[in-house]
This record gives structure tokens, C-alpha cells and sequence, in this order.
């Protein structure tokens, strides 16, 4: 079992006689902070109707509290008065003061956050003042407010791509169980395990509205909502820490993979099982039972790392009753060292270890089978189809390639948090501050949302005897579930290895547990909003020279994004 | 007692029969890591003289450890034959390769560093072949091999200036004392405690040389002398975890301190102390005991924050027996709430708080004694001079300031590391990539060689009732005491607050345990190497505006550097 840690919980107040007296009493019934108007009641300000007499201050003394409380146990509320939007110009003009005269108290006691209700009136002066303001490195995240009612359930879903840091709780939405203990509604429970994966505070605002029980009842209840959420799945297990974590792809042709990284794809438990299965298939089917001592199977592994598919070859040929001869062709010296000490100390003759580049070895005979585990997060982008094309020279003529063949797939996504991250890089980003955007990225896809389900991408079928062109272009159009901001698109892949065994990190199909690959993103760099209804027309190219392939995106519909890449100006993989 | 955690101590060794067992043993022996050569001796190589057969491995497989302990527990050594400075072509080409391999495969195996032997022959070529590596975000640091005669003192100092991560002592270094244990000479445990300063992990080479001793004895000993190392003088804790970390200055007059930066600096246990001894000498001198009840001395504290000059003032007048009336003038309106509580609950009427800028203020009669705490690590830089030039126009004629003068000094600095540490922000800068290098910085100098002494730089008398002009400029000659790189100036100050009553961060006159300050650091963009006993000329002036004050120096011996901040184009302090 992981350990969840416990839930963090703060208490909002409107009223605070004695902060401390306050936080004492909510850190008694289990709360770990409170919010707290930053401004007391008690000091009325007034900034135009007279000339201030700055020699009264506005509120309570910051020594009510050391600076390491202030930072972490107080959370300040903006007063609720303050109204930037407003049309009269002199509560406008007073209401700006104040904004900013709290807002400056905020940061003198280094408060961790603020909160600040969005009414229903103009919020464009507003975010004018946040924009401002927020150059004290301090970042806009939301705290959303759960009503009794909740909305549809695709707009919950559309919520959980939005950056929610903390979910206000009115007391008002809890019902009362038989016991008379207060709970949440069913759909409210749900609702809140999701919320609780994006690692979200909760606030409970209002008063106790159960008789008889305090408000660490409410505490309770949620902590225990906490504690009982699902367990993570394996693959979230593995990828816990990683959520949207942007990675840079591998690029094993033109960089070679170090013994950490071997190590941990080694340890996938499903992706080694599947090709073991494949080859086991295709030896039986190649070779009829009558002919199993006279005829020898030669398996070619290309691009073999440290050995696991010869592994899984050997046994493969043993669980079948095959006899089978083993290359072992792999790039990278390093790598080789460990293949050479693992045919010496395990393998012995059956298999030749070769220490070459697929695409420029000369094999001394041709191959029945030719495995390989060349696809990366978006099928084809470590170049598989480059090195099995040079790799195919020596595979017999009706020879097998496991996998067979692989699909790529893209859906729209919706995702601040994402944007966010890849505009980080765009400052320092020595090819221009464009270059982060014309990148994809590998990332455990976590704070997003899904705008329609993935549609196919590229296809590649190995061996190919066709004409060999491995660039593409496509147009792929999603009809769009709801209003959200668009961001990018979630790239995946599906591939068959032999027959029906297959490999997928397609979120409706993926292998469970399976967790060599976290999805593709392709960014785009100035988000677009789309209406729900609408249709997001998107175009994708592979494109190909003798030393490079790369990808340019662009989107015509709902309205033009200029292509993203051209030319590979910003990100290419090298053969 | 701060916990000095354990010594970081690994063992050396040339040849490893087994990886596994020697790792063990050295573990068993109380040893942190070890060094082992990246080649298996066993796996000879020769690139040139035949075509290569790759099928061959040069060295032992990853296998044998977990990445994980490739990673923490062994430092790679490059073989001590290659030499790739060699004049015979044919080693030289054949240790280029061999350099090549070995560091790829150490890259590979994920090892935490290579160690690499420097002989005495040309290392152009070297120096060529480790730049083109460092690509891999690896940092050059120096392993320091102890001799049995160390060098003389100043050497040793100007060791303490280089960026030494490891040192290796070898096995002979060592005595024998009289119960047959190794221990080191007295000089070579100072240098030692010297090294711990700079968190140096210790090697120990060579073969175990006392009988009937293992090599635990050599670990337990240095382990000893470590955990012996004399204790942190107070601003030694203080600073604890800040050595050479660079912060830029504040800029109080701008930029209003928060309310944790007020809490750090009032607990400094000294520079209180001062200022109240200096207002009480300043009364007494001022009222003689006969007038001690008619005459009311009017303090002004400029500058108050949250108020530790006006408690001082106030303890002061007490325990002088004189009357005092006492006006807070803070321009930073969040601590004037402070200073409002403070006078409501603890002060009186004694005591007028002043919401004001000290330049601006109409102050309603004039002071005896103006009291303010407006000096930066260099002085005049946090614009002292400038405030209270203005402030001096309610001073009555023979009034004192508190300060009544202070000075800065400079002296001439070798560090690579903070050289290194300003670099890493040269990218980034949005003024330039020399913007970093004509910023001065706030650091405690740790990891520096002084190579001169300091000298006075510039001074500033108060109340100054001349001609008012703050500009200054100045030329000072250092005489270097040992062959060194220059990469900046050390700046401190020392002031007299009244009388005898000095405050100081002069590195010589320091005022024991005050932790208020660090130094100052003045970079130079392009390190000068300079010969012990020649002179550095430097240059500094102090240049003002109506709106801004900025320094910019120069250097025109032994040769030439560039004016850093003219006019003020990467570094202003605005008024």
C-alpha cells in the first residue's frame, strides 16, 4: 500500500476577534491552515472621499504571528467589498486602493496565497491588476467552490484539466447520515476523489450546520473520504511524480541509452511477456511439429540493448520445442560489453552477439524472424521504420518482422498546466523562444482535459516491399464535447506484434500495466478557444531527408495556427 | 553542537580481482565508495596498430552492480597510461581513443565522476578533449593529492580557493604513534580541518603500512579528526548553508522589506547592543546630570522598520536617567501598522510614529539626536548618504547622527566558484550576458583566496554641513602575495556610531558575532592571472543622479579590464 500522507484541510472564517485564539481552535478540530481576511473589519478605510490620515494603520500588527506561521498557516482573503470592476468610478478608484494596499500587506507577512471572489461583474479591470501583481512571482491558480448542485458531468470533467489548487466546501452541501454526522452526496464523493488526484486542498467555508457536532466532524469525514480513495493502478504507481512532467523524447538511434535507462525498461512486466508470446506464435506457425528437430530458426534481434528480447527469444524457442540459431545486432559499445558477458556466461553458442549498426551490417545469412523494439510514445518517432527498412535487406523473402505493424494516435487536449510548463522553456530556449512550442514532449498526461476521443494517425507495416517512403501527412478532424480552451494534442500508439498479440498506450486500449511509454504532447503555442459542438480541424506531417525526420503541425478549424516546425527549425530526430 | 553528520571517505585501489568482494571489504572498513579503474586491466585494447575486433569487450559488464550503485558507491579512474599529450602519434591517437571509451562507458554506467591522473606533460591536448566532454552537464572539480611535505602556507591558502571536491591521501603520508596507529603530522591535520571547511571527501591510496593494522584505522582516524574540528563561531551557524551563495543587494528605499526580512535582521544579537551603548553615550555627553530633568532630548529614528532603534533609544534613555522625546519616521506602510501596535501597547505617547519618506517629511521641530540604521554591505550602498542628507535638515545645528561616519573597503579576491556562480546567470540576463558580471552581490565568502589585504575605499561623515556631493572615485594598488587568477573584489565596511563605538564587517576588525551583514562581491568579467608580488591597480567610482546611484570599476594592472557598469547600464540603485 502507498502511503496517501493526510488530506490537507483549512478552515475559512469570516469573523477572527483573536487570530490566534481562531487557529488554535480550527488546528484542534484537524484543520491545517485558515483563511483570514487580511484586512480587519474593524479598520475602515477610506481613500478618496478624504485625505487618508496615514498615521492610523489599516489593521492588526504583523507580531501577532512569526513570519514562519504567517507563511504557512494563513491563507488571506481579499476584503469582499473590493469591487475593481465596478462602473462608479469612486468605488472603482477606492476599490483599486485597497486591492492593492492588501495585497501589499499579503506579501510584507510572505502569506503562501491569497483568495480573491470572482463576482459576476466585469473581471477585465480585474485581471488587469492580477496581471500586475503577479509579477511577484506568485501564480493564478484556482480554488473552486462546490455548490449542492453539481453541473453536467462533462463540465466537472472539463474542470479537472484546469490548474485547481484548493475545492471550497460550504457546509451547506454536506447531508446528515443516520447518525446525524454530516456527509457528502454521492456524486460529491465522486467528484472529490478526482479532485483529490490533482493533489487539491480542501477549504470548508460556513458555519456547523449539524446539531450537537463540531465542525472536526466535517474534518473527519473528508480525511476519511481521503484516506479511502482507490489505490493508484500499477502503471500510476510507476509514474507517480512524473505527472505532467514534461520529458524530452529518447533519441537511442543518435544518442546512446545508458545502463540506468536499459535497467528500467527492462523491468516493464508486460511488454516482454507480449513479444515472448508473438515470437512463441510465429515459431509454431513456421515451423509444423513433423520438422521441429530438422529445421532451425534463425531470429535476428535488432537493436538488441542488453539482451532482453534474446531472452525472450530462447525461451520462447524452448516453451515452443524450436530450435532456433540468434543474432544479437546492437549499436552501442556499452551496451555490447554486457551482451558478450551475457553469451559467455549464459547463452553460449546458440546465440552471436554482433556489434553493429542495423542499417550497415553485412549479415552472413538471412534471417526467418527479425525482432525489434524500436517505437517510441508516438509509434514511429525513434525511427523504426528508417532502421527496419535497412534491417529488412536480410530478412528471407516472406520473412516475419515482430511487430508487424503500428498506428499512431492524437486527441485535443485542454490543459493549462501543460502550456504552462513548455512557456517556462521559452526564455531560455537557444533556438528562440518558439522552439519549446514546435517540440513534442513525452509526459504522463495527469491535470488535462480529453476536448474528443484519439483518432488514428500514421500506419507502418513491416517487412515493406513496396516503394519505401516513410513520410506522411494527414488531416484529422474532432468534433468537440465541450467549451474549453484548446492546447495541444495527446499523441499514442497501438502495434501488433504477430497475429492477435498486441502492444497499446491508446487510453482506451492500453496494456495494463504496461509502462515503458507515457503519451506523446504536441504543444501548440497560442491556445485557442473552442466552442463545444465545433470541430478542430488538425494536420500532422512526417517529414524525411537521408539525415533527419521530423514533425510539423498546424490547425485550420476553429480558426488558423501557423504551422508549427517548418522545415524541423525547432526539433528534428536524427538517423 | 550542530551535527557535522559523518566524513565522506573512499577508498582507492588499482587493481579489483572482484568488484563485489572489494566493494564489501572497503564498506566493512567504515569507506563510503571507491575508486576503481573504468578498465578491467585484464581487457588489453589497442585501436590503431590492427583493424579493432568489436566483438570483443574491453571491460566488465554493468551487470555486476545496480545502477543504483554504480551511481553512489564507485568513482570511475581513467587508465593511468593513457596520455594524450604524448609527442609520439601513435599514443597519442591510441589514448584519444581509449579516453573516448572510457568516459563514454563511464557516462554509460551513470558513475558520479571520473578521476583522471594529471601528469607533468603537455595537457593541451587534454584540457581540448575534457572541455568537448563537459557537454555532458559534468563539472571539472579537483581531487588534491597530499604529499608527505606539504607546501609552504600561502600555497596552502590559495588551495583553499580552488574548487577541491575530493583529496587523496596516500598511505605513506601517515605516521605511526606510539601505540602503532596511523596518524597524520600536525601540519597536515590543520590543512585537513581546513579542507572539512570546504565539504572535501577524503581518498586514502596506497596499501595498508601498519602492521598488524587494517586500513578501518586510517578511516576510523580521519573519521576523528573530522568529528574534532572545532565548532561554528556564531555567524558561522548563521550563515550555515549560504557560503557562497550570491544575493542581490536589497534595495530598501525602493523596495519595501517584508515582514520575515524585519524578523531576521532584529534578532541580530550585536548591532543592537551597539547602537544602544552609542545612544547612551550620546545623552549622556549631550545632558549634564545637573539638567538631567529639565532638558527633553528629541530623538529621531529614521528609517524605524519595526521599531529596534526606537526600543533601543527607549532602553537607552532609561538606563541613562535622561528625558527623551522620540519620533519612528517609516516610509514602508505595512510596518508602520507595526509601529502603530507597538506605540498603542507598549510605548505611549513618548514616542510619534511617522508615515513618511525622511526626504519629504515636514518634521514639526528639529532633532538632537538623528538615529538610523541605513547601511548595506558596502556602506554607502543602500544609499545612506542620500537619506540622510535629506534628513539632516531637522538636525539642529550640532545635533549628531548615529552613525557619524563609515567606510568601505575592497580587496582583491581568487574564486572560481563565484566566478562560476555569476556566469551561470550570464545566459539569462535580460540586459546582456555582461549584465551578471557588472552586478555587485551579497555573499559570504567561503571557498576564496584574499590576495591582498583590504583598503579603504570610500568614507561619508554625518551630518555633513559642506558642499553636498556623494560622487566619488578612487585608485588603490594591491601588492599580490601569491601567483593567483583575480575574479573580483571582496567588499565590507566599518562604521562609528558614536565615539568609540564602531560596528564592523571588515574582515580583520569584524564585530564578533554580528550576522546582519555578509561582504560584498565586485566580479570582474574576464579572469586575470596574476603573479605573486606584482600589483593590482584598481578603480572604483561611485557615480549619482537625481533619480540613481551606481558603481563601476575597472582594473589597469598588471593589465587592462574593460570599465564594468558604465552608466549604470546593468546595475542601478534608484533613489
Amino acid at each position: 500500500m502507498e502511503d496517501l500522507g493526510r488530506l490537507s484541510c483549512g478552515r475559512d472564517l469570516t469573523s477572527i476577534p483573536d487570530l490566534v485564539v481562531a487557529l488554535g481552535s480550527a488546528s484542534q478540530s484537524g484543520f491545517d491552515f485558515i483563511c483570514a481576511p487580511i484586512c480587519h473589519p474593524r479598520y475602515k478605510r477610506e481613500f478618496l472621499e478624504e485625505i487618508p490620515d496615514r498615521s492610523k494603520s489599516f489593521t492588526r500588527a504583523d507580531l501577532v504571528l512569526s513570519s514562519q506561521d504567517w507563511s504557512s498557516l494563513i491563507v488571506g482573503k481579499i476584503s469582499p467589498w473590493i469591487n475593481v470592476g465596478s462602473l462608479n468610478e469612486v468605488v472603482r478608484k477606492n476599490s483599486e486602493k485597497a486591492l492593492m494596499q492588501e495585497v501589499n500587506y499579503a506579501i510584507h507577512l510572505g502569506l503562501p496565497s491569497v483568495m480573491l471572489e470572482l463576482g459576476n461583474y466585469n473581471i477585465i479591470n480585474l485581471a488587469h491588476y492580477l496581471i500586475t501583481l503577479i509579477k511577484y512571482k506568485k501564480k493564478e491558480i484556482l480554488a473552486l467552490e462546490i455548490p449542492a448542485e453539481l453541473p453536467p458531468d462533462v463540465e466537472l470533467e472539463r474542470w479537472i484539466g484546469e490548474p485547481i489548487k484548493a475545492c471550497i466546501l460550504p457546509t451547506d452541501v454536506f447531508l446528515t447520515n443516520r447518525k446525524g454526522f454530516p456527509v457528502l452526496p454521492k456524486s460529491h464523493q465522486a467528484f472529490l476523489k478526482q479532485l483529490f488526484k490533482l493533489n487539491v486542498q480542501l477549504i470548508l467555508s460556513g458555519c456547523c450546520k449539524h446539531k450537537g457536532k463540531g465542525v472536526q466532524f466535517y474534518y473527519q469525514y473528508l480525511e476519511h473520504l481521503y484516506q479511502t480513495q482507490a489505490p493508484l493502478d500499477p502503471l500510476g504507481r510507476f509514474a507517480k511524480g512524473y505527472e505532467d512532467y514534461l520529458q524530452c523524447p529518447l533519441q537511442p538511434l543518435s544518442d546512446n541509452l545508458e545502463s540506468q535507462t536499459y535497467e528500467i525498461f527492462e523491468r516493464d512486466p508486460v511488454k516482454y511477456a507480449e513479444y515472448q508470446k508473438a515470437i512463441y506464435e510465429a515459431l509454431i506457425d513456421r515451423v509444423p511439429e513433423a520438422s521441429k528437430d530438422a529445421i532451425v530458426t534463425v531470429i535476428m534481434v535488432v537493436g538488441a540493448g542488453r539482451g532482453p528480447l534474446v531472452r525472450a527469444s530462447l525461451t520462447a524457442a524452448e516453451n515452443a520445442g524450436r530450435r532456433v540459431r540468434l543474432y544479437a545486432v546492437e549499436k552501442n559499445p556499452n551496451a555490447v560489453v554486457t551482451l558478450e558477458t551475457l553469451k559467455t556466461e549464459e547463452w553460449g553458442d546458440k546465440v552471436t552477439v554482433v556489434s553493429s549498426d542495423m542499417r550497415e551490417w553485412d549479415a552472413p545469412e538471412k534471417a526467418d524472424i527479425l525482432v525489434s523494439e524500436l517505437l517510441g510514445s508516438f509509434g514511429d518517432n525513434e525511427l523504426s521504420p528508417e532502421c527496419l527498412d535497412g534491417a529488412q535487406n536480410f530478412l528471407k523473402d516472406g520473412g516475419i518482422s515482430i511487430p508487424c505493424d503500428y498506428t499512431s494516435y492524437l486527441s485535443p487536449l485542454c490543459s493549462p498546466k501543460l502550456h504552462q510548463e513548455v512557456s517556462q522553456g521559452s526564455k531560455t530556449d537557444s533556438k528562440g523562444p518558439q522552439a519549446p512550442f514546435e517540440t513534442p514532449y513525452v509526459v504522463r498526461l495527469h491535470n488535462i482535459f480529453e476536448l474528443a476521443k484519439p483518432q488514428p494517425c500514421f500506419t507502418f507495416y513491416h517487412p515493406n516491399r513496396g516503394k519505401i517512403d516513410n513520410s506522411r501527412f494527414i488531416s484529422l478532424e474532432f468534433s468537440v464535447k465541450a467549451s474549453a480552451m484548446l492546447h495541444g494534442f495527446g499523441g499514442y500508439f497501438d502495434a501488433t506484434l504477430y497475429g492477435n498479440t498486441k502492444i497499446s498506450i491508446h487510453p482506451d486500449t492500453h496494456s495494463p500495466g504496461m509502462f515503458s511509454w507515457f503519451p506523446f504532447y504536441f504543444p501548440i503555442q497560442d491556445p485557442l478557444y473552442v466552442e463545444g459542438g465545433k470541430t478542430i480541424a488538425l494536420h500532422m506531417w512526417r517529414k524525411c531527408t537521408g539525415k533527419k525526420v521530423w514533425y510539423e503541425w498546424s490547425v485550420s478549424r476553429p480558426a488558423p495556427v501557423p504551422i508549427h516546425n517548418p522545415g524541423g527549425r525547432s526539433y528534428v530526430i536524427g538517423l
